[in-house]
């Protein structure tokens, strides 16, 4: 895609986030990030840009948003972390936050968060407290943070208790979803997105896990069905997240497989040996397989979700997980140092069914613990 | 004072932020702290508290507000940081965060930031920050903090950069300046709270500024006229708060004597050579000053602001700073790095008289570098 190709660019669809004033707007097509110079310009009329990334994304694409922004706005040295989501911690966060003064950032100029999950959480939470809040972009990379970790506000780094317990509610400016950016994806990186578009699917819209049973083909080679998917998932992300902004209520829904998914990451060590994704595919048959067990879900649904996120690669058992993940008890130990814990007791998103997901509150902290026991001894 | 005497305490006085559903209620009497208790049970029931206090402030008075506390809530073990500005510092902030996740502190649970602007200040961003936001309480120990810095939400740290570069807007639920925990501080700390007393008088109270030019022995003293200080204080602050809480306009008027304060503080290293309301005792009479020059204020003006800040002991000249403070160039320097310059260009508080502030902006950095060296070369 050269820089002055606009004739011939595909459309981009917009899907607006409505918060009053903080509403925002999320650009979703390929070739969406050469569009990314004058939308920054508007933005902020005469202002800095100072791009945050990781080592891995800078080399794929760092060049080519630059060269996006060049002569729209001025450029700060950018940011380059490390990748991987142990660079979501203290030590980072500081030295981004300091890189942002070093470089006299003001509070009218602009951050742009270029990458996955990590980088966004990162470089979104130094934004929100950077001057005690400066605005950021949000440019994400992989399929995860397309469909879910860039839009919504939801910032923060990781401590040894566990994930994201350390952050800020800050909404970006603008979410730039460029799908051209996937094709360096590697396979599994992809997959692992792909179980936070399915996830949309089970917590309120059995007609689009019916079209991703049929679709997810044409998905994963790219193409119109890949922007649709991704459409769809940002317009299911926005009208929950524009509902309940800071996750005193519906929200939590998008927690669906995640309590579960988070548990078996800490378990094993937010490592390579289960990227996030993959955690939340297991995460979600087992809150399946649980409602199943408290009788309230029918287990030809907990087989259906598992056998769609099967025939795409992605793991969906305890079994799937390579080298120890502890015993149950650890893995409760886990999910009680979870931030969706209130009062000691458990909360989780349960299902009646595909597209049918609910907020289980005063759930059997020893019924789950027994639960986990027997997963694990099939393992 | 003994927890049981309900029927001789004096009667406090309640001053409410209006601030929509982020409203609160400033607590302001003598004894106040006994009231705390029943207070907190109502803003938590169930819920517990941990208390965030100095080691200072610890010996003096934490004995006395955990049996305040007893019966009402649930207390989790206090954390206790060292005394001084340099604890608004990045490690800190973790350590405390840190200590929160260990005793598993939930969003429904409260922080208690007991002490000056420096706990106030990061309890207050450790709250802010932790889980994404935990409410918290502030219970104010030093004149400083209970007229100004505990009110309005401002939460943060410093950096080698700055003063306060780091941070979030973080409203507290409630304050409770209870009037009696000032009779532990030195006559040095309860003069420099008192420089941010008279601010209010500068901005916009000419009347007020000219009580208390009748009645600071009374203050100083302690009493009826003390309580009625601290109450229009507060009064000030919240009403300027609640136009404009995220500093966009008018609460920039706060930042009267800050800009210059902050420079002076950063040329003696944060240090006890200056403290912060001796910083801003000289920095508002430096801002006056400089109005004076540019033809917008009267002399006359400029020098009853000096003479009412002398007359109680405080600092009003940069000859009145023991040691070295580097040259007009260097504080120049320290004011760039200042969150309130935007886009390079200077923001200062200047004053047409007393009770008559405003904000000036487009300040020539040139003009005042050399207004500094004139006010350097007379030291």
């Amino acid at each position: 895609m050269s820089d002055g190709g606009v004739a011939t660019r595909p459309a981009t669809e917009v899907v607006g986030v409505e918060l009053g004033t903080r509403r925002y707007d999320i650009v979703i097509g390929s070739g969406a990030l050469e569009e990314l110079g004058p939308r920054l310009g508007e933005l902020a009329p005469g202002g800095r840009v100072m791009i945050v990334t990781d080592e891995n994304v800078a080399r794929c694409h760092l060049e080519r948003l630059e060269r996006a922004l060049a002569g729209h706005v001025a450029l700060a040295p950018s940011v380059i972390v490390p990748p991987g989501e142990s660079s979501k911690c203290f030590g980072e966060l500081q030295r981004v936050v300091e890189e942002m003064l070093d470089a006299m950032l003001e509070r009218g100029d602009l951050v742009v968060a270029l990458g996955g999950g990590v980088v966004g959480d990162l470089a979104g939470f130094a934004a929100a407290i950077l001057r005690r809040g400066v605005r950021y972009v949000q440019v994400p990379t992989s399929l995860l943070a397309q469909v879910d970790s860039s839009v919504g506000g939801k910032t923060g780094i990781d401590t040894r208790h566990g994930k994201n317990l350390v952050g800020a509610f800050h909404q970006p400016a603008l979410v730039v979803a460029d799908t051209s950016l996937l094709d360096t994806l590697s396979p599994r990186e992809f997959r692992a997105g792909y179980a936070e578009v399915v996830k949309y699917g089970l917590i309120d819209a059995a007609s689009f896990f019916e079209w991703l049973e049929g679709s997810w083909r044409e998905i994963f080679a790219g193409g119109p069905a890949r922007e649709q998917a991704i459409a769809a998932s940002c317009r299911a992300k926005s009208r929950i997240v524009a509902s309940d902004e800071r996750e005193s209520g519906q929200r939590a829904l998008l927690n669906l497989g995640h309590t579960f998914g988070h548990a078996l990451e800490a378990a094993t060590g937010f490592s390579q040996r289960l990227v996030h994704g993959e955690g939340v595919a297991i995460g979600m048959v087992l809150a399946f397989g649980y409602s199943v067990r408290l009788g309230l879900c029918k287990p030809a649904d907990e087989s259906r979700v598992r056998a769609h996120l099967e025939a795409v690669g992605l793991p969906t058992d305890l079994a799937h997980i390579e080298g120890d993940i502890g015993d149950a008890e650890s893995l409760i130990d886990h999910i009680m140092q979870d931030k969706k814990v209130e009062r000691g007791s458990l909360t989780f998103i349960l299902a009646r069914g595909i597209g049918h997901a609910f907020i289980a509150r005063n759930v059997d902290a020893g019924d789950v613990r027994e639960y986990l026991a027997e997963r694990l001894s099939a393992r």
